[in-house]
């Protein structure tokens, strides 16, 4: 009775070997692997032990310390990552961890701040580390949204991610939520649905609209009409996506798929679909967004959504901080791509 | 069809009241209440909106820019906080959260550094930190375990977050994880509860050791065996919970409660139950652990489980940085309450 721990890394990317891969493969703690592959000296590993974890790492394709070269090659200098809130969604963890990875490889330590919405302690926050010769920042917002550059700043390199701003000089990378929504509709249309639910529990919030705009976008290409009773609105989480779902599958004409504008809607829409007795996918279709690491991937049945591309963004900003295009600034919108699992497929037999 | 966003505050420390919930409470933008309690000046805010927002923030008790007034009798001077991963959980910010409030309130800004459990990257990651003269530090781990004080800290005022270490000399956090087991068995106990079957998810983590030896604590404590057949190891999130609720209830005497090791487990156990037809908490009652922000509040029934304490761990931390003992270094362990939802009642007639 053993289930194998699926592997954090997101669909967009290949997964990176990790000395926790090797551990769990040649069945040896982490703290042996680490020992034997960073060569530390004086480490009580028996021989035997020592040659199995160097000949599973080969296998795999461990990479051994090629950003700690990168890094004592750098001269060691920190780059600032601010954000706004601390990362409460596990997908909001990946713009630190694929920022992180790109300064590595660059030969730069990333430290980062966080400010809490609050603008006097935004202040603080960069007068410490401007102080403490921290000279180039990433601004990173959690929710997409609009910034503005905060004075202390202005002649630092910044790069905005998740955020855009009203300033042309300023380098900035957002989600293409507008296409991610279209793409999503555009998936169950392909499968044949004619008539698709909307759940909007995002608060009008930048991705919200952007998600809806393509919802209506694919639509209106599919030459069908923006049918208002057929799209709710509403606060709150897996709450929303239940009280939502309710709402529209109890419909005279109920819709045959739902979107979800994010993956714990799509969670409450499931409740809501087992407490009705439809069964998901063969009854109804349900595709989320966000493809959250600690949900999307374990609903039952596992969740088809789109992936936020937060990895990249991250990974792009430490780029555009580093290495400025010489062609001028940039402001890039990165593709959120479909994530198939288990939840969508064709409409039934109803719905023919 | 207006439901409530859920404050995001853990179960175990009254809410705080953000610029947010201003922002919720006034219907303006959270933009807009921050230049207003910033008293930022040029802010473009009409006079009526400004006055109902100052009253709500008064009516709320919001305190304006009380630790933003701390730091600047500061010295604005870093704090550093080593992580071995990027908080994958939502959970693990709360450490993050609840160091920094207490770093504000001391007037101190605290900045994040990640090592991805890279020996070589910490070593350079330290030494780049030590460079721009950052000189106290929190070493905090995601997962609860035994920690060496890296040879770069020695001499620097140094605690230790969710780990220990042999070291008698340095202060150390960690949740009290075998309390915590015994209590969430002790809790099953209470309402009747006789077979409480035991699902470990945890590979053989400190926690995972900690918490089992706290379920058949409580049990002997109680003049029961510990019986073998109800207890089932695999490896694995909501998978490994759906499998092994799925084998401890297709036993011939099936337990009328499950002891998850954490909510993830007990999700997956939830569903199981589902596909077996059995009604929680009705029929079989579910205990977690851990209180996962994205999860346990959400699930339907809404879970029973156990709290860990990051928040406090983090403010501890901090706290013991900053403000050592003069009885010597501490090593302490944090209670794990016990968070009552809905997933838990006493056993149904069949067990009578």
């Amino acid at each position: 009775m053993t289930a194998h721990r699926p592997p954090a890394a997101s669909a967009t990317r290949p997964a990176r070997i990790t000395m926790q891969d090797v551990a769990r493969a040649a069945q040896v703690s982490q703290t042996a692997v680490s020992l034997v592959l960073n060569q530390r000296a004086g480490a009580n590993i028996p021989p035997e032990t020592r040659a199995r974890i160097q000949a599973v790492a080969a296998q795999l394709g461990y990479r051994p310390n090629a950003m700690a070269r990168a890094l004592r090659q750098g001269n060691s200098s920190l780059l600032g990552l601010v954000t706004d809130e601390i990362a409460t969604t596990p997908f909001a963890g990946d713009i630190v961890r694929g920022a992180q990875q790109a300064a590595w490889q660059q030969g730069r330590i990333l430290t980062l701040v966080n400010t809490d919405h609050q603008s006097a302690l935004e202040q603080e926050a960069l007068s410490a580390l401007l102080q403490h010769q921290i000279e180039a920042y990433l601004l990173a917002s959690m929710a997409h949204r609009s910034l503005q550059l905060p004075a202390l700043l202005r002649g630092h390199p910044v790069v905005l991610v998740n955020a855009s701003s009203d300033d042309p000089t300023l380098p900035s990378v957002v989600p293409d939520e507008l296409r991610g929504g279209r793409e999503a509709t555009e998936h169950l249309l392909a499968l044949g649905h004619r008539r698709i639910g909307l759940i909007d529990n995002l608060d009008d919030s930048v991705a919200a609209t952007l998600r809806v705009t393509g919802y209506q976008q694919a639509l209106r290409q599919a030459g069908l009409a923006v049918d208002p009773t057929l799209m709710v609105k509403l606060s709150g989480w897996q709450e929303a996506g239940f009280a939502g779902a309710l709402a529209l599958l109890q419909q005279p004409r109920r819709p045959s798929a739902l979107f979800c504008l994010n993956d714990r809607a799509a969670m409450g829409a499931l409740d809501a679909a087992r407490e009705l007795g439809l069964r998901v996918p063969e009854q109804l279709s349900i595709i989320g967004f966000d493809n959250q690491e600690l949900i999307a991937a374990h609903l039952r049945p596992r969740l088809t959504t789109m992936q936020l591309p937060h990895y990249e963004m991250g990974a792009w900003g430490v780029r555009a901080l580093l290495c400025p295009e010489p062609d001028g600034v940039r402001q890039a919108r990165l593709h959120c791509p479909l994530v198939r699992r288990e939840s969508v497929q064709p409409p039934g037999p109803d719905f023919g």
